[in-house]
């Protein structure tokens, strides 16, 4: 409780003079006003964020957290909850999609169990850092207690910080957690008041029976519960997940460190809504990735006021959207070192 | 003449072996059904294009076609003519937003003059492959005869023959010309039946003026040339202009040759929309890089039958939103090389 809620006073707004100065040099380079768009943006929020007319990029690290959901009882996946253990080995192996994509970008992958219902500590590279094993069905009753919920969000700060300490200064978040699509549209509907129809979408692929019962679920765990949408913790606690809060504390942490922080998916953009809930200036320190296959991310994404970069109708999670989006990133940084200005060439503009 | 004909008659269709090879590897791997969305789409499609379920991209450039327009006449461009000269030198000393972003995906940038009112011999690196300096006032009569397309079209043919055999293995479009929305929109009104006020966007910035002027100008060339959209050659040598013909010709060239094109934004989209009416199988060797923030491109992409996969709302040219969504393309190779399938695993799936 006390590393939360330290970590929100030190949340504070970009550094304006920095981002001016980045603004600055935009408005000199010689391409036509503005024409480089959205990364001309992402160049100017990386400057106000680390504090730096010419932010630079050393290390990256997609962040991947991992939990199961008792709400899976209800039969609102495609897939058994044994895959999430089976994917935290695949994480560890190598061999999953993250891993396959991180590596192309040169990003580390960091693997944390928050709360997956199987053992991992036999994947070495896990960390272990499991809050319970699984939610509670949230159908039934709140998904955990509210002290749950902080403590999952502050081992999402703690991971942030070591690896924040460690050099890292692009983190990425990513989930794996079979069922998650589903916490994840409560949480929506929870925040925004939309219809459990309306942010329920197929997830890794649930036929239409799938998605009637995801519907139901999402329709009984609000209201069994009853979360109160002006206390975010509350709602997260009853109808969110242990990733989802974790991944909320890695977003906090990079603001409060102020840390750029890639946002992937429909599970991230969940837990970066309760992040910009619990503290709005954490908004500033978050880019946008891509607008996944999920019905509802383009909503999730616009109630947060993020701007996805990019359009591959991707639905797997793991942060996959994030480590693509790392390069975009990168570039960003570089025009504002790497370009010429109409000065320097001399002519009339 | 030669060079063109038998460059049509060498594209055929895609290896639909090596296509559906990469189809079962990716419908095998440990994701919830093609959950990598557009990345699965763009491996399958460079297994079908370079005739092996194992695409690998070795080396790859961006071709830079700049040419002048004679249309700048009725004063549609923000811009001054100079410029254009003016970046073809900044393209040669590295300062310009394509130099920027090729490094840093790993790309090499070509630069061909094909039509450059100024002289740009004396900017060491510029290809001099001038048909003329710039075209001529298309509000007036055509911009070029018919002789002038095929030539420059023959240009990009032969650029792109001569960087495939050099081992380039991923090709990408970029261009400059002050003025050439101009006729990249009068080319999709002709094909398309759209009104200048549809096609017309703002370019590299005009006010509400030079956009009224810039619709008039279209209108005009339109009425003036009577370009007939059944013979694409007929379309582009009346309403288009030098540097993108020779971006038709990149991208015809490096269909025949079996090598994948990425179209950068509305210019090169311009050029791509020839090149499909000239050869509808040559979109099958096109990838679609990014939705400019010029207005009327995701009309043309459509047109095409391009989806672009950033959305950056850039408005450069030069190649820049190809030059990013090179990683992508890479990336797309690797999942079919780099991830467990289910059966690694041996979990039930």
């Amino acid at each position: 409780m006390e590393l939360y809620q330290s970590t929100l006073e030190q949340i504070t707004d970009l550094n304006r003079e920095t981002m001016q100065a980045a603004w600055d040099r935009i408005d000199s380079l010689a391409t036509p006003t503005r024409a480089l768009g959205q990364l001309n943006n992402i160049a100017a929020q990386l400057a106000g964020i680390m504090g730096t007319p010419t932010p630079k990029i050393h290390k990256k690290c997609v962040i991947i957290m991992g939990g199961d959901h008792g709400i899976v009882d209800e039969g609102v996946s495609a897939y058994p909850q044994e895959i999430t253990v089976a994917m935290m080995m695949v994480f560890t192996k190598g061999g999953a999609g993250i891993n396959c994509l991180s590596n192309h970008v040169g990003s580390d992958v960091i693997v944390v169990d928050i709360g997956v219902k199987g053992d991992t500590s036999v994947f070495p590279g896990v960390i272990q850092r499991k809050i319970r094993p699984g939610t509670a069905n949230m159908a039934i009753g709140p998904a955990m207690t509210r002290e749950e919920a902080i403590a999952a969000i502050e081992v999402g700060i703690e991971m942030a910080n070591q690896q924040i300490d460690a050099g890292y200064d692009l983190l990425a978040t990513g989930d794996m957690g079979i069922g998650n699509t589903t916490p994840s549209s409560a949480l929506l509907a929870a925040f925004t008041g939309l219809s459990p129809a309306e942010v329920a979408g197929r997830g890794t692929g649930v036929d239409d029976e799938g998605l009637k019962k995801k519907i139901n679920a999402i329709a009984k765990s609000l209201e069994v519960n009853k979360p109160n949408p002006n206390d975010p913790v509350d709602v997260l606690s009853k109808v969110g997940g242990l990733e989802i809060a974790g991944l909320t504390g890695v977003i906090l942490g990079a603001a409060a460190k102020k840390r750029p922080v890639i946002i992937d998916g429909f599970i991230s953009s969940a837990a970066a809504l309760v992040a910009a809930k619990i503290s709005p200036l954490s908004v500033k320190y978050m880019i946008g990735s891509h607008c996944s296959a999920e019905q509802a991310h383009h909503i999730m994404l616009e109630t947060i006021g993020l701007m996805p970069v990019l359009n591959l109708e991707m639905r797997l999670g793991e942060g996959t959207g994030a480590a693509l989006t790392m390069p975009i990133v990168e570039a960003a940084t570089k025009i504002l070192t790497d370009m010429f200005t109409f000065q320097d060439l001399g002519v009339p503009c």
